[in-house]
């Protein structure tokens, strides 16, 4: 969860049948049916390790959520929490500039959790990694503490061009998006207030995001110079490309006008705003690019420049710098 | 933990600095330049993913550890932790037949954790990965309720041959070891009655496995017909190869006369050679081989023939069905 508020502890999954009730081999072999294999798995999971046909190039990344702290069962399913999970880390390796080909998923859990909630879950990892072609690889199952429920994935991709850096933006380039800003942050806020009719589609995108997996390498052939996807916010994120760039950002407030309206109704304009601005967990792809060579499909929202003298390096709106404290895992209370 | 024996829940290691007194990026400043890069990581720890130079087949495997579970502070400091956990995911990468490259870490931890925990067990992460010639990918770091400590490790190698899978056990072949057997359960028991003196050695590889790694890739070379690493004992580890290659494999106790004499001093006959035959946690290779073929290092322990008629495929000693019940990790109490 970003912006430095912590979801309250929320009940675990209980009822129907408990984990504790299968043995390992059991459990398994009602999971691993369910995962998608792709022509590029040459060994599935089953033994020691699996194997999978890779370029000369491999992406990987992990990224992992815990019950409480980024999820609550009380506004996600199983299955929403599986395509989360999936989604999030495919959007680093798309981010790269790669194609996500594999994933291995880890599983540590109360062994008092339902197993009915282990199969949806297992359900939607597998149709988002289905949807995406992604092959499961492997993982692991093991107990926890009481009402402990987390999911480890560790994502894999190949890399056929060169990586898109985060540090690799340039004076003069622009500043572009692909996909929504901000949606996924309304969402949050909406479940929040019990209201989650004003805006069904922010909140559908909190809990399943749509990263535009695709046009990461699409933007890396096109000569995006920068890139990365948006978990912690436009401020954050734009400002971890430039100071990574040496550059500095000016977002457009006119180009992000639109974003805002589109939330105005559900939350009103103050926290319109700040969900543009500052909104995480959106996956969308946020890429510089040489002025005029952003693809179809992105928006520009920015402009990137050389540091004036005694200007660090960092992110602007219209000029300003605007101060949002980010969502920090250990710190943030 | 293997042999359906829990470890008690141990107290966490608190005191020093608490986890929560650094953000991320200060606490990901601490750990990133301890961890060892190598030659085919393009890519290093810090964009939205890292990127690793790989074959035309690639090995992935993961493995989780959980304070409590698979460890106590009490028994294994944070370094231990690290060797341990490294270990076990290279060693199903060798098993494979393949040479390990890569791993992510994810630690998700109570922010109560200590950081000079923390740190030691990033050392230990370390020297295990710079010992294998290992480089660090990525991780990630996730808070978790009070008490909850979780290293959870991917490993990623290359693989230029073909695999060795577990099914490819026939008729005529032997059965052979490449390592210590029952010396990681043998430390085990001696911390479990406060006894170290006993057997330090089989303390330190309960601490910290030795998987032979280089010998993977190099029974592969020399026909290793099926492998896998030992995790869960002789029995239940010799079993899956039977099974999966519908054989059974006969063990030959004079074989393992030797490893039960040098514990029967800390131990006692009877538990030495429970260690020997059901003991987890060694991580030694264990492989089938053409008769006469298992390379220089490697010792016969059995051999590999049909079932009779009637007769299921599974693992024998002498001759005769031992029944051991293995570690199974939700329903084991």
């Amino acid at each position: 969860m970003p912006n430095g508020q912590r979801l309250q502890r929320g009940p675990m999954m209980t009822g129907g049948t408990p984990l504790r009730s299968l043995d390992e081999d059991e459990l398994l072999g009602r999971i691993l049916p369910a995962f998608p294999g792709t022509d590029e798995l040459v060994v599935p999971p089953g033994d020691d390790a699996a194997v999978l046909r890779t370029s000369e190039r491999t992406i990987a990344t992990t990224d992992t959520v815990v019950l409480g702290r980024d999820w609550l069962d009380a506004w996600s399913s199983g299955a929403d929490i599986g395509h989360k999970v999936v989604a999030q880390n495919l959007a680093d390796v798309a981010a790269m500039g790669g194609r996500p080909t594999g994933v291995l998923v880890t599983l540590v859990a109360d062994p008092d959790l339902s197993i009915e909630w282990v199969l949806d879950h297992v359900r939607g990892l597998a149709e988002a990694c289905a949807a995406a072609g992604v092959a499961v690889l492997g993982g692991d199952l093991s107990s926890a503490p009481a009402g402990v429920v987390m999911v480890s994935v560790t994502a894999l991709g190949r890399l056929d061009g060169e990586p898109v850096l985060r540090s690799g933006a340039r004076a003069g380039d622009v500043l572009a998006v692909r996909g929504s800003l901000g949606l996924a942050d309304a969402g949050l806020r909406l479940l929040r207030a019990d209201a989650v009719g004003r805006h069904p589609v922010a909140v559908a995108r909190q809990r399943r995001p749509e990263p535009p997996l695709e046009a990461g390498p699409a933007a890396a052939v096109a000569g995006a110079t920068a890139m990365l996807d948006l978990s912690d916010g436009l401020l954050r994120d734009g400002g971890r490309i430039a100071r990574a760039s040496h550059v500095v950002i000016d977002l457009d407030p006119q180009a992000l006008a639109a974003d805002v309206d589109a939330l105005t109704d559900a939350l009103g304009a103050e926290a319109a705003l700040d969900c543009v601005l500052a909104g995480g967990e959106e996956h969308s792809l946020l890429a510089t690019f040489p002025a005029g060579a952003h693809p179809d499909g992105w928006r520009a929202i920015g402009s990137v420049r050389e540091p004036g003298e005694g200007e660090s390096a960092g992110i602007l709106v219209d000029g300003h710098v605007v101060t949002h404290t980010g969502w920090d895992h250990f710190r943030a209370t």
